[in-house]
């Protein structure tokens, strides 16, 4: 059993900056410093926009007259797209801004950037940057009916994503406590590690074990309570949940210590046969998009054993539920 | 009269490929295969989202909650815009998804695009790639639910544009049997001219003449019984229909056998002088964009005689009517 | 007093093109030609747009069937982004075609591409180009029925903002004639201050100072009866009203008799400090972005006098008044 919650002044801020006086969600920056109860009711919301068939989300109007803003400043096909149809599907106007290609040619600042479209009425900011620190800081500063949505945040966060892991695992497996979770890539510099490591802690896992190229290990105090493997059988045997992370071509063979794709795959790629390490009933997940034959067998992602394209429909699942969740609409 | 089915392997692949196995359309790939009676039930259709003044297609819900994804790995402004009038009139989702600036960055592959948006609960993709057997290739492979429309395939096909160019002559003669149809520029090249060619065979049309320079002819075997000539004067005479193609600047005096811009007006050009050849009331089609004064003459473009913003409107009630028939909706 | 209305040859046709026999408005081209009634009533229109409490702008389906398209020749963020949010607000489909990167690559003309849009029905074109003319040439040759916005064009004219920043005006202060307004930065470049200054004339404003380093300065004639000063402090001496412009970074140091930065700042940045010289209960202004530091004190665009933030609310609210009334929708 890891840690339930880590407790480090960051998280402790951002606990404060994202919550209520009164304890309901204002922001989603991070998925640390949330309770378990809150995360359970943020799952239950985006079980609640799945239809019983468990595929389409429904339609609604539950955000009628609500304007909600994409603002990536890093481009990105799959997260905007999700964001969008969760917005478009809960009847909210939606406004997606490339900012790489306008505002900041002139040379605006992004806090400008955001005043101004505060001023527009916008009223959920849904915030993607390559930098650290971005959606807390523009959390900090605007209005107090608007609110801030992390769509990922350079290496240190990405919650959307850790809380639709948690629904994706919740639908396979009755009980975190006896689960082992093994997370094989890149850790060092992966977000979604970082907030699925979050979650899964919230939710009080059983095992959690990260397994990586020494070279992209992450330092152990940021995962307290985690396994930090370099061997990928160790970390895939008795699993229940194996979750492959993409890996950056750009530093396949490019580090020292970093091995290259044919190494890569054969030490550190999930396969068919390296599952057999694994529980009988484990699952594989990925958060794409898919490096297929680098980091995951092609013929393992496709098959039934694979929760991948389950992952992406929780995802339109779980936005819709974090946008009812911070502007008080939805289900609840 | 000319051949009215081209029965290739390809062309049969095709057909099966885009019907359901009650020979309802599933997706639209080629006009090819597709019957007389299935391409007049789409012509209709599109005839009655316009309104009596034949102006302004209606607006409905027929596509409430469903979700059409445009993914245009070629750019374009017109075709692009039609298709996403021609959702949102209908009370689709519409997103726009430029795949040239996100995922392809990422590598991922197309197929893996199109699993990641199916799984985000998009209905139909409306998809224009540069290559040749990418709406194909797409169609094989997604679930059930889901329908296909090409929007422009390389050099292949452009089966929504041949379905306007077909409404357009329809509205304006008769009967298909009588015309002589002549279709002038780069045949070799153009999607539009195939896709016209094999809508107008389908159709019974008397007669297809295809005008180019002999460096732009196309491969007659592809055009059973069509003329292929290199004589403007000859293609033009007595034709009801003329139809100019945008030819490429960048091809115009860079291969052996193209002329330059001048001598291309000169000898291919569609000019009103010119068109005192065809019939007193023939009509002048163009797919656009226009290069105007070299494939065709401004003033002529602007004449009376001019169908090419016709061309335009129908786009739009057409995309339409693919869009009802291809998810079982609209007026049927 | 300053002349209320100018009445050379362009301004006389613009104001012929841009109104419908009866007078009603058809295109929104320029604020010049316009009678105080006309701005007024658009006005009245925008402020009631505006809840009680002067924030959002109230949701409506004043525009629902009609189709809006943003033809952004010239890069913008807020400009589109507050025409998109008030055409949706309005219940009205928005194109947004970014033509930088699609048609023109093609060579298609302005023109073609506007007769393109207008036969797929799109009823209002907003138009941003950096180029003179574009919205008045596109405006005398498309159909009777479709309206022209400007939204922005080269350094002629920018009227929506003319608008906002009367409406914000009037908001604050109850009568022009008493008026004392100072513009501040490269007037001899700034569409802003071209349309403010239309506006204000139209509108009976008592004095108007043009502050600007020498080498920015208008030509006079451009601005009847304003002062043109090169002396902030005089501008601002007494002033009710005080609009800094953007300056280019480009421009900066880059040109005989315009200072660098930190001089800019020294001799023609508006500052808390200076803003003693004015009216006790003066407001500031921006047209946004704003470069901090530059043209304005951080602090001062911060501060309780700052309007800032209302003119880009006031922005929607304005594009919502111009959307109906050319259209002959809204309150009215």
């Amino acid at each position: 059993m890891i840690a339930t919650q880590t407790t480090d002044g960051a998280a402790v801020a951002e606990h404060d900056l994202q919550l209520h006086p009164d304890g309901r969600l204002r922001h989603l920056l991070s998925l640390r410093g949330l309770s378990r109860a809150q995360l359970t009711a943020l799952l239950d919301e985006a079980d609640g926009w799945l239809t019983p068939s468990g595929k389409p989300p429904s339609r609604s109007n539950a955000l009628a007259g609500l304007t909600v803003a994409n603002l990536f400043f890093e481009p990105s096909t799959r997260t905007r797209a999700s964001f969008e149809l969760a917005g478009k599907r809960l009847g909210a106007d939606v406004l997606n801004l490339d900012v790489n290609t306008s505002s900041r040619k002139k040379g605006e600042s992004i806090l400008d950037t955001i005043y101004t479209l505060q001023a527009m009425q916008v009223d959920v900011f849904v915030v993607r940057d390559a930098g650290a620190g971005v959606p807390a800081f523009i959390a900090r500063h605007v209005d107090e009916h608007v609110n801030i949505l992390n769509a990922g945040e350079g290496e240190v966060s990405h919650p959307t994503q850790g809380l639709l892991d948690l629904l994706t695992i919740r639908q396979h497996k009755t009980d975190f406590a006896n689960l082992k979770v093994a997370i094989v890539g890149d850790i060092a510099h992966s977000r979604v590690a970082r907030s699925a490591a979050h979650g899964l802690a919230i939710m009080g896992v059983g095992e959690l074990a990260l397994v990586s190229p020494p070279a992209l290990a992450p330092d152990p105090k940021e995962f307290p309570g985690a396994s930090i493997l370099d061997n990928l059988d160790e970390g895939l045997r008795d699993a229940d949940v194996v979750m492959a992370l993409r890996i950056q071509r750009e530093r396949i063979g490019n580090l020292d210590g970093i091995p290259g794709i044919d190494e890569y795959y054969a030490s550190y790629g999930v396969s068919n046969e390296r599952m057999k390490l694994a529980a009988p009933d484990a699952i594989v997940m990925h958060p794409g998009p898919m490096n297929r034959g680098i980091e995951i067998e092609s013929a393992l992602a496709d098959s039934p054993r694979s929760a991948i394209t389950r992952q992406v429909t929780n995802g339109v699942a779980v936005r819709m539920a974090v946008l009812c969740a911070v502007t008080g609409k939805g289900h609840a």
